[in-house]
């Protein structure tokens, strides 16, 4: 079974920018050039599938992990925010010593545009400037049930510390905070569970509203294939380079 | 942390079988009759408490977990059940040696009509007898999305083994076989993530259809709350018994 502590660490290196392109010494290669360049690498087996992935996803929904102390946890909610289409995810830190866990993201940190954050206030800062109105799934009077609040508009959907729930300051900044059906003697739910039920009721409502979950404009299609076949590539970085002569 | 194989031999105890009064030594008292005699022993926090739970009870969808290896994941699937509402549960163990966890269920197995079979037969042809449909959660081409089946009515759902998913007897035995969307390169999710989704998207059905999930008749609100006022008292039993005189 794979180190967590140590896929926290390479996910630090994958960073959370949107591709535009290869940029080193000065010189510049197109998504398209990149797609061009490194595709006699990429098995036409993988072109299909990596195909199909782009087409079903969507920067519209942005799962936040918050103050989470287990990396498996981390991992539970990357596999399943993966497995549904969501391209953005973002971890805040806020000082926590993390506990190791066996459970991984089997490999989803690597088909999603990771973004860390030292704090709180920095990454909501961040995902208002990018348009996204915040959801937190909190237990409290003023929740309103999920089920009524749109998830078809851009969402970051915050999920809270294991034994605390969210921070003030994420409160401070949500939208809404929104509560899950939760009628039974058991009043809450893990972690990796209310994501799995919110991130899935988020697809369901994309799916019937727009007819699939998917929503990204060609260019932003060329954009991601490059990445991923960057992501794909062995050395493909030094590939590029070569390539640029840099 | 609790030891969940204990929890496990706990639930072996506490059969599947809907209340319909208390037996003793060839006397019955009927459920209102359990709930007169009790009532005095439950706080009346408790007794509103209970009243809200058994409003948003069901008896329709009944979750399945078919040879799972790890008591944790039992566990997590029963949490979930019993915050959604669905007091049926059924645990297929098919000669499974249980793998502990830290895990427990948080106490959900209390409150749970929890049914353990020996092998995958008895328990599908019990379900089919009551008139369940049978849904089983699994990836496969022949396998429809999940929100085309129709969960509005009598519905077992059906969660295989950590490995190897369903047996062949529960395949043989499905009405349908369902996909959870997962149009990533992750193609599959663990047992509890997968449940939580199945689980909620049936309770998103039965609300959407009927305004709510709980559907028990007034005889069956009686004889649940009947039910909980034994699991809530202590030594129950020893005082209805004494009641009889048996």
């Amino acid at each position: 079974m794979e180190n967590s502590r140590l896929e926290m660490n390479r996910i630090l290196h994958s960073g959370g920018v949107r591709f535009d392109g290869y940029h080193a010494g000065g010189c510049h290669l197109s998504a398209a050039e990149v797609i061009s360049i490194l595709e006699p690498m990429v098995s036409e087996v993988r072109q299909v599938r990596i195909g199909q992935v782009i087409s079903e996803r969507t920067y519209s929904i942005a799962p936040v992990v918050e103050g989470l102390v287990n990396t498996g946890n981390v991992s539970a909610v990357m596999r399943t925010s993966e497995g549904l289409g969501f391209q953005p995810f973002h971890v805040i830190r806020n000082e926590v010593k993390f506990k190791k866990s066996v459970r991984t993201s089997q490999g989803a940190h690597k088909w999603l545009d990771v973004s860390i954050w030292e704090n709180t206030p920095a990454c909501t800062a961040g995902l208002k400037a990018q348009g996204y109105q915040i959801v937190v799934t909190y237990l409290d009077d003023g929740a309103i049930p999920l089920s009524e609040i749109d998830l078809t508009i851009p969402t970051a959907m915050v999920f809270g510390n294991e034994k605390f729930g969210v921070s003030e300051a994420m409160l401070a900044a949500a939208d809404f905070t929104a509560i899950l059906p939760s009628p039974g003697f058991v009043q809450s739910y893990n972690i990796s569970v209310a994501a799995a039920m919110s991130l899935f009721a988020a697809h369901d409502q994309r799916v019937k509203q727009f007819g699939r979950n998917g929503d990204l404009s060609e260019a932003e299609l060329i954009r991601l294939r490059a990445d991923f076949y960057m992501r794909s590539v062995n050395h493909s970085e030094d590939i590029l380079k070569r390539h640029l002569g840099v």
